[in-house]
């Protein structure tokens, strides 16, 4: 088979396996560990950007995705994991997202670099923290990366914004006449699971369900209803029609129902219901940080998406939480 | 005696236990563990809320509290922390909160029931985040879980905001000029208790201290010292008259003077002076967050009294800093 | 050596034990353990103060020092990292930073009271936190403490601000037009180091490197190679030129290069290496946290240093990231 050849090269011909675990790398965006799935990920997204005319996101992409799989090679980090794309998700990230919101002067390549390469750093420094808890850190670092980044733009007058800001004061946006037909709600699902590549395209979204398919049925399932739950969410709270119908509001659902439907929990039917009260709140919480970043003007990436996975997997089984009547143990002032 | 009847008729009927243990997260929001205390708790809530004309309030304080803990049964929690209520006071605040802050169309009352539920995954989310550090987790699911509802809110056109916001760029807004006569203290002193519950009532205030009283005298005289010393200083410091009248500085310094003085400490001289120096510090942390969260237009809650609950209990005795002088243990660039 | 009838005094005398303790408080801020680079550090705070006609910085300094200190002791810390003066580094801070944001009623000097004894008391909480992880405090307490106390002063009419704010929402602020000549880069280069005190002035940052190479030779290259590396890097992306000529974007990154290529870790090429990307990132860092803050109109202190260090002292040998493709241990709803 082919895919047992190309394995079989990978893992003895190095040029090869830095392509291979590169390729894993852009398939851990939707959880999978397949360099088939990463590959076709790549073209939806070389697919989407061109027909969007900023082919750079694609680009940026690219970069992004080798400069932070080969700064954790520099870094010597676990050989295993560097193999499974796990150093790599975040900066294909960081590079797709730098080009999507800010203009592309010479020095926007270098910030990509910077960025990606900081993206492995964060990954290893996350990966310690939520250790101690038992979750993923997930998208976390792409996300605190490139809010510092995007941040860091309003200073600095050779790296201009461009798709980003204004900031301003939130008010209220939404709206309870939502312009919906067939043909509509077809493209908003799609467009919710291509945003998570932060591209606005029915192809590339359709492209990807394909994708997560050919590594795991059920995560394509998965990603499908996080992406419906969403939209009926939107439209029974009244969220804004031109956000819900650039998919604005379902890629962090989408990745949600996909963690904690049909990666981080054993399938059953309660994981199931879980997972979709788990989708419905990150539409919340999506609304909610679309208000608490707007005096800053940058966009939320897939943070609902991170907040709402960590509070829906770190309840672990057989917890106690701390009593409300009795002294905290070891307290300084009961030292003797 | 009637307390011992309802114990036995509690443990042995399903329906007296659930009203129990509801009963008892309505107290555990003062840190007791007592259905008599949360019986008068909800009796004063919903007389504040039907002198103040928003009696839905009370209803939501209840919905809030049957649904947090009846969420919990479905996620097979301990038991024994279940019995004592510790799923079911951040719950009650999220139904008291919403209808205060949000107007009330009959999506309020879906908003209401996903908030608590979400309430309880908060509430086991971080209990197992902060038993790291053998701190209380407290009300922070509340104010996290509200934050994000009353965030979403803006982007939500079927849950209208009513009393809350309009988000503002901070700008001075205390006085020296603070108008106090006896029953203006008087009045202050119980508002700074009732306000816990999201209540501006002087009655409320006062049912309170003497539901708390029935179940512990030491926490009810904590209670008003840390009213008292939380007036003393806005006054010193010269915060809003109008914000002090309402209570609105008092209600966080008063949970952490009880949390600090009487709950979490074993009780001594120098503990009660580290806690009315905590309940001095939590006024500050409070005109902090006023000026923080203006620019998204969402109330403190009760995040002064959290933080400040955090930043005195976490110190432990025969704690070490690390030193500022010697490499940190295990250093990713020190791998061979 | 009168260094050694100094320790001897020390160890002898408790007068002369608090002042050597709180000596190398003051040089701790470089991560010294030194009462001569202390008290030299002093002096050029002095110094630089008085240049500024604003000598309230100064004994803020010493009286923050001194009261956190004391009350170090009043909680009985761990003795060896009291003598240290890892009580008083936060501190000596907390009392250079008030006087320098806000005016000088006779409330200001109970506020830095106030604050310094809250900032041991965070050092003592953030102890326990980052221990988890064998990653530094450092000046975090500082940092939090004087956040609050800013933000606070909005809401009190006793401690009015001055050189704080006003508080406005971000917008581009870069120049491609930076003006530089040798003594103005000279300028540049000192002030990066003395603005670590929060004092704009040549001579201060002079003296400053020369009491931190009595110390350490390391740390005093460090220090001048992360002040050079920052102006670069201002130069590079396009930094405000005003901001760049005060020191601005240099002292964090000043105080990052230090860290992590003379203090915590094991000197070699690839740390050097390491620390000075740290360096680079902390510029932009430092950028992000200016414009983040802008809506609450506080300076980011030293924050840009304390979040990049973390970022690049938490990856630990031999780590490995949780999978992306397996269920997390013990699940609350893998529960039997």
């Amino acid at each position: 088979m082919a895919i047992n050849s190309w394995v079989n090269l990978a893992n003895n011909n190095p040029v090869a396996g830095f392509v291979d675990l590169s390729l894993r790398g852009a398939s851990q965006v939707f959880f999978q560990n397949n360099p088939l799935t990463g590959l076709m990920m790549l073209a939806a997204v070389f697919w989407g950007s061109y027909a969007n005319e900023n082919l750079s996101v694609g680009w940026g992409a690219v970069l992004g995705l080798v400069v932070s799989s080969f700064t954790a090679m520099l870094l010597r980090v676990d050989r295993e994991s560097l193999r499974q794309g796990l150093y790599g998700f975040n900066g294909v990230l960081v590079g797709a997202a730098l080009p999507t919101f800010l203009s592309h002067p010479p020095a926007l390549w270098a910030y990509v670099v910077i960025g990606a390469a900081a993206s492995t750093i964060f990954t290893l420094a996350l990966a310690n923290v939520v250790k101690t808890w038992q979750v993923p850190g997930s998208t976390a670092p792409f996300v605190f990366t490139t809010w510092l980044l995007l941040l860091a733009a309003y200073s600095f007058a050779r790296i201009p914004a461009a798709a980003m800001g204004p900031a301003v004061l939130p008010t209220p946006t939404g709206t309870t006449d939502i312009q919906l037909s067939g043909s509509i709600i077809a493209s908003i699902l799609a467009k919710n699971v291509s945003q998570v590549y932060l591209v606005e395209n029915v192809v590339t979204g359709i492209l990807f369900l394909v994708a997560i398919a050919v590594s795991s049925v059920r995560s394509a399932i998965f990603a499908v209803a996080g992406s419906v739950v969403s939209l009926a969410t939107t439209v029974l709270l009244g969220a804004s029609g031109s956000s819900v119908r650039a998919g604005l509001y379902g890629f962090s659902a989408v990745l949600t129902a996909i963690a904690v439907g049909a990666v981080f929990n054993t399938p059953s039917t309660r994981v199931t219901l879980y997972a979709l009260f788990a989708t419905l709140f990150t539409v919340i919480a999506q609304a909610a940080l679309n208000a608490a970043l707007s005096p800053v003007g940058i966009p939320t990436l897939t943070f609902p998406y991170v907040l709402t996975m960590w509070i829906f997997l770190l309840p672990k089984a057989n917890l106690e939480p701390m009593a409300h009547h009795q002294p905290v143990a070891d307290g300084v002032l009961n030292k003797s």
